[in-house]
């Protein structure tokens, strides 16, 4: 008999936990919103005994996470502006009522992965995945491997241009306020705009939004040189984002980094995932799989 | 008998050519200044015919170099700003000349690979060499491999911010103005202060330039999350920079990155090179190796 896996997409928003081995293969899912660590984690292990045995379990979850197996603090959440959830042990609480192996990495990277290994990021060695959301995170692969190196990426905390003539929002990030996350992710949209952001709004939401975006992954183009990358997250459901963002990227980088896949309209470089909202919980599987 | 390599730091203002098997072990070296390319090239393999034979010679160069193997325009220097110098085949001419294998790459992967094999990066999967000279730029490696994905790192080309206001100076890229090497590298130094950036002078020169090398860094660490960021080239020698740098990266990160190499001075993370300016020439050798 083929194992199956427990994956947890564990959001700052919502949780998302499934039981299966791959996207033609899931048996059960349930979604709850994030509520304190303790009845949040109760919940995701309640659902794995019931519809269980799992016989391990990935999580792709919010960070910062401690994800250094030599470390004391290894499965920790860290340093979260999320109110609750610093220095919380999702890995060990999990492992203590599951008993199975736990396999935990961020959330974008778990996403990265079953693009990898499914979707559209098929065959790449070196990509990103950027979820625009609640918050902004990235995470991929170089040279055929998750990108752990230090930590994990944090993509959402670069700095970017920011003229504060033109938008003279502060940010809403904790640490860093007018970060890329700061500056433009769905919560930054929310604070800046109100209730005028909302899908269809006003044009001058998208084109911000886009020039933001476009910044950071010009600059993520420059550091990684990563062979595709991805854009997931809710913000990128609004449908003139991404044309606009590979406009600008184009712009940006002004012929200067020379590649066929730069070549055009970059529809095919700067992606929509192909596992939707999924992949995260996906990659989470994976993950698990990985770590028997 | 144990095979004897060429190397080639291919600079934008100097070639630097050796003969030779490691740091330990260098039998002939030549430096000239980088002229046109066809004269330039020339004095290198007439360097390596008289003092040779080699069993391959490894190239670190200026780029953007084309460095995908499946390409038809291999081995090209590509859109250089540098004067004469674009889509130069500067890997079939060595190899035509010399008919023994080429290898290329960037001279800072050249660089990083250097301190990778015998410098200040040893045992380390994901780390970054930065060199800021006349002009910026940036290679590594991510899981214990160089750095390539769509193509090569072109670090000095991201985009970071920039007070108009405090620093009305444009910058001095020719594609982007004021990207990191259009405000940061040695040549926007000196078109920005002219005389008075000499090192020991005005406090204000390398203020500046030290805020701008710490967004790039600050960047660079929550795009790659690298292990070690090694920083070399000649604007670098300045002895405010480093500790000024080291200081303002701190203050940029603000604690959200919590990993034991972050706590502290930051001195053994950001790094000066072990092997000095010798990091480029020393990995092209270990290029040339590695072709074989």
């Amino acid at each position: 008999m083929t194992a199956v896996y427990g994956g947890i997409e564990a959001g700052g928003t919502k949780w998302v936990s499934a039981i299966g081995t791959g996207p033609e293969d899931i048996k059960e899912t349930v979604i709850f919103p994030t509520g304190e660590p303790e009845e949040t984690i109760a919940r995701a292990v309640d659902f794995f005994v019931r519809n269980g045995p799992v016989a391990a379990v990935g999580v792709g979850s919010f960070g910062p996470i401690d994800i250094r197996h030599e470390s004391a603090t290894w499965g920790h959440i860290t340093t979260t502006p999320k109110p609750g959830w610093g220095d919380i042990d999702i890995a060990s609480a999990l492992r203590a009522a599951l008993e199975v192996p736990i396999a935990l990495d961020t959330d974008v990277n778990a996403a990265a992965l079953a693009e990898h290994r499914w979707g559209i990021a098929q065959g790449l060695d070196t990509f990103f995945y950027v979820t625009v959301g609640t918050g902004i995170g990235g995470g991929g692969m170089a040279n055929g491997e998750l990108l752990h190196g230090l930590m994990h990426p944090e993509f959402g905390h670069i700095r970017i241009p920011h003229d504060r003539e033109r938008d003279p929002f502060d940010g809403i990030c904790p640490y860093h306020g007018d970060c890329l996350e700061g500056l433009a992710s769905g919560e930054a949209i929310r604070a800046r705009w109100g209730s005028s952001a909302r899908p269809g709004s006003d044009e001058r939401v998208w084109e911000l939004e886009a020039e933001y975006l476009a910044s950071g992954l010009a600059n993520l183009i420059c550091t990684l040189s990563p062979q595709r990358i991805v854009l997931g997250g809710g913000v990128m459901n609004e449908p003139r984002l991404l044309p606009s963002v590979r406009e600008k990227v184009r712009t940006l980088l002004a012929g200067y980094i020379r590649a066929p896949e730069l070549d055009g309209d970059l529809n095919d470089y700067l992606t929509a995932p192909a596992l939707g909202d999924r992949a995260g919980v996906l990659g989470s599987l994976e993950l698990a799989r990985r770590v028997l």
